[in-house]
């Protein structure tokens, strides 16, 4: 695999920052990487597990001299991060993101964009419920998708940022912003959603039955507890800059949801028959696609004697 | 492990009857295992596999002589089958099932029950997404819960059947029948209405956007294919007869999605960012209870190249 940058520069180092590091290691995609987060603690822990070339303790400090300059943070603190970085910016630099919801993005960035720079947002649908410095692995991006936003960019800044995410591993795709505002709002905003709302009234009646909701979670129930266990700060700026798309898939949701729930009322079996059989078909076809493990029981490992 | 039942009957050769026959096997629990299921293209394929040490044309020819006999047909169909059973069972039998539900079961097998016979109504939690005779795998039960609702049985026909699933490997617990409609009403059943109403939703907007909503499934949208892939004809009965609870555990789910779509709209990160916190909780204590994987993603294998 060739180097594509000799300085990239990663804003936040969270699952997708650290996941990012390793990756471009494995791959040898970059000369070097520079690092900054924040919060002190997640610099400390960086620099322990030798996450980056170099952890800066700013973020302008970080993006000085790097090629390519990759924001990780969470989708409502994008425009900070870009003000602070702006002046500090290389000329002829790609600025990237990492954010899963890319109106926003854009338009939280575009007035601190210096003229000079190519920007390029994208978005790595890749991720696990776990967070933190310590949560990345360089297999994360292996066959999953990654969305470039170009946006108007300049095609050979575009082409280029396409290798770096093949090179991690991923395939990769574009689209228009709203576009993938409204796909991700079907395939991850609104399950998320739906998931922290179905675990928060199993936690409402948990302090009615004790711990039985626990105890007799392997019915189904724990699978939604994983989506649920997501961070929260990220999930919270996805639903306040994802509103209008969200909505409207909720709003076909409940409609949906409402359809059924009458089924059950009337007794309507043929209905209800029908639905869960048409249902069937679509795991199916991701299993297909190479996007989910055949495997029963998405191959878990056998439970441990609790 | 001791021989609890000199011949165990099962009625019904899908997932869970198949993986009590290899379950039974490994820990030697019964001296004979008879099978019947009613298409006969599942005899064919249990026959095929060495899946019982005798496959019956009828139910009532599998019951002949059988000290256990667990029912593991759809709820739907258990009135039916205990009719036919009814008149061939031998007295001093235990005869359970693995329903979902378990009122609704009560109701339909107690007109067909011989006076001579003990009930004690079970159900195991357990399963993966995938039916059918040759689904079964002998761990399915290790570790998880089987309840048990006596409603009234003999405490030693009771106390055998716990020693009959502790030797599937499972941990037995008793349970009075309508408190474990509720309870399964939330840990299973809501949570299955709502992935077939998402997938539901996704599926129609995919003929729109044609394959996106599959190929970006790994956003968090896969986890609920795989719950909507679950056999609909069983899934048609919970719902259908576990009609109240489930409606009751719906209707407070809409109406903390409403809440949470209302601080979407209204901008409430911090009502938002609360919900998820609390959330994430929950499956700290299902990890503790041993009731889920640690490892990232459920610990799924990197996906292959499509």
């Amino acid at each position: 695999m060739a180097q594509e940058y000799d300085r990239v520069a990663l804003i936040g180092l969270g699952l997708i920052a650290s996941s990012m590091v390793w990756g471009i290691r494995r791959a040898g995609l970059a000369g070097e990487v520079t690092g900054h987060a924040r919060s002190p603690e997640t610099r400390a822990i960086a620099r322990e597990i030798g996450l980056c070339d170099r952890v800066c303790d700013s973020a302008a400090e970080a993006v000085q001299g790097a090629d390519l300059v990759v924001l990780c943070v969470p989708v409502g603190a994008m425009g900070a991060v870009m003000a602070e970085i702006g002046p500090a910016l290389q000329p002829g630099a790609t600025v990237s993101d990492v954010g899963s919801v890319k109106r926003a993005v854009i338009e939280a960035a575009a007035p601190h964009l210096p003229d000079n720079v190519h920007f390029v947002p994208a978005h790595p649908l890749a991720g696990t419920e776990q967070s933190g410095p310590r949560s990345g692995f360089a297999e994360l991006f292996d066959n999953r998708w990654c969305i470039l936003v170009p946006d108007g960019a300049a095609p050979e800044a575009t082409a280029r940022l396409h290798r770096f995410w093949q090179g991690l591993g991923s395939n990769t795709d574009e689209m228009d912003a709203d576009h993938h505002d409204l796909v991700l709002a079907v395939t991850s905003h609104t399950p998320h959603l739906i998931a922290y709302t179905m675990v928060g009234v199993a936690d409402d009646l948990r302090r009615v039955t004790d711990s039985e909701v626990i105890k007799y979670s392997a019915a189904g129930f724990r699978d939604f507890t994983r989506i649920a266990a997501s961070d929260p700060t990220m999930w919270r700026d996805v639903f306040l800059t994802n509103k209008d798309a969200t909505l409207e898939i909720l709003g076909r949701f409940t409609e949906e949801l409402f359809a059924l729930q009458r089924a059950i009322r009337q007794g309507d079996g043929e209905m209800l028959h029908d639905y869960f059989t048409r249902t069937r078909a679509i795991r199916r076809g991701i299993i297909e696609a190479g996007q989910d493990t055949e495997a029963p029981d998405f191959g878990r490992a056998p439970l441990r004697k609790g």
